[in-house]
């Protein structure tokens, strides 16, 4: 059984105030608080890629737990801002960290729900190959990629980038069950090639309808009611849309993790960086459920239950 | 247990003879089909990108076996040449096939060792969520990254596309066991931001050195003799490459499969594409080899047996 029982996280020093945009953009800072509920952006510096923020989350993980970098049998990356498109960031995070040549390494191309599509997909990789150890990545620095005056997405976005030991018998959270699914009818809704373009109309209304019926429909499959559940970490994709969702699924707002007021929408690293906080907490037998979406469209559910 | 059952292919009809660049690039006719073992390269439309390719692969296995897609329980592309960053190829593809919201999509990043990586993630994958079929495409158009000029690249790369079918509890081929690897520090002999460079020199030390080992270390831990293998079916780099690997091994050469004068290195295909001609005549208890080498640097090899 393969549980995650780290996180190592990295947010740029550097913050970009969207109180300082209030009238560029004719917006309100009620409307900044409460609607978007990002206050602050990190960001980067202009030459730092993915695998940059990659390495420096490791070594806020070497902080907490040293690790012999001998013993790492993988290391995925998920971004859709890669360093380069060949190779894979994962082979130069590979390489700046020393990992030995035994060290399986590829890159996942997903969005919002990236990690927790990954953490499906890596711990089944693990799993199959007898693996006892790896590290999965997530950074997205859409900064890269933002027209800072375009009001649909320069408000919202925040680079980091998180790693998550991955490791087999040891106490942590482990998956009881995910929920996956896919609207590519409908990807318009929030591209790039180069430049970032999102209908957040469209993205809303998606996010919405479906993300709580993926969680219900977990749920049932699993047995689950939602008070079983200790806590909710949903993709912070906006305060508004974590609002909505936890309205429609009536949800305990005490449960609900909200937290992005100080470095905004950061994609594929939003779920592992409100975990981060959260993880040694987490009590044996508590259970908490995860959900992202976005890209694709896309979405992903899961259940991890601290074993 | 997943079994590959069927593969779908596409090769553009469109090719590119490498007798006409004799001149162009100083060499004969003996170099091109003895040493590169490239005669034509397959040439997608300027405006297809890797889901145009895709789709019409999926159109060839449709031929081949009429999928109920409403049974589609995941769709992952492999390329480093996706249609756009966001969102992943595999979201387009979904889309364009109408495949159920139900479907699981994500895109792996890697090279020509993405076909051999992705046997055991998108295997591993299914069977952790008992999903019973799954599509896994390749399709990485690198005559969109090539400088016709480049001599070191310009005589090798073709277009093409698969999609393999997997199944569970059907018979077809299944993997004994993968070998992994990496060389991320040595990642700068095969780069592309927009344009291709490789150091051909480095890459074919690098296999030769490389690729031989994995493939002694995967018999000795599954048991096996290279004399039990039925037939190898490695990354169709260029003939040169091919025949060392197969001296270094001191494989029977009747059992190693090459096939690429008509078309070239289709990179994450070539594996694929080479099988799809096979698949129906290995027999039972046969088992094969596949190994895939290059961009990262990175290298996979497995031993499928066919039930």
């Amino acid at each position: 059984m393969i549980a995650l029982t780290h996180i190592g996280t990295y947010l740029p020093e550097r913050k970009i105030s969207n109180l300082d945009l209030l009238n560029k953009f004719e917006v309100d800072e009620s409307f900044i608080r409460n609607k978007i509920g990002v206050v602050y952006r990190t960001r980067k510096e202009v030459h730092e890629k993915a695998s940059d923020l990659c390495i420096k989350s490791f070594e806020n993980l070497q902080e907490q737990t040293p690790l012999n970098l001998e013993d790492v049998e993988c290391c995925i990356v998920v971004t859709q801002n890669p360093d380069m498109n060949i190779p894979h960031t994962s082979a130069i995070v590979h390489g700046a960290l020393g990992l030995p040549e035994s060290c399986a390494c590829f890159d996942i191309s997903l969005g919002c729900s990236g990690y927790v599509y990954s953490l499906s997909v890596v711990t089944a990789f693990m799993q199959a190959n007898g693996m006892s150890k790896g590290l999965l990545f997530t950074a997205d620095p859409y900064s890269d990629i933002i027209d800072e005056n375009d009001k649909n997405t320069a408000l919202i976005f925040g680079d980091g980038a998180t790693v998550s030991l991955l490791e087999s018998d040891q106490p942590g959270l482990v998956a009881l069950g995910f929920d996956f699914g896919s609207k590519g009818a409908s990807y318009k809704s929030l591209i790039s090639d180069g430049r970032l373009f999102m209908n957040g109309r469209a993205v809303f209304n998606f996010t919405a309808s479906t993300v709580p019926i993926s969680i219900r429909k977990l749920l049932e499959k699993l047995n689950l009611t939602k008070e079983q559940i200790d806590a909710w970490y949903l993709h912070q994709g906006s305060k508004y849309i974590v609002d909505t969702i936890s309205t429609r699924l009536g949800l305990d707002r005490d449960k609900v993790v909200f937290d992005m007021y100080e470095y905004g929408n950061t994609v594929s690293s939003s779920i592992p960086l409100l975990l981060s906080s959260d993880l040694y907490k987490i009590q044996k037998g508590q259970k908490i459920g995860i959900s992202g979406f976005g890209v694709g469209l896309s979405w992903a559910s899961a259940i991890l239950e601290k074993v």
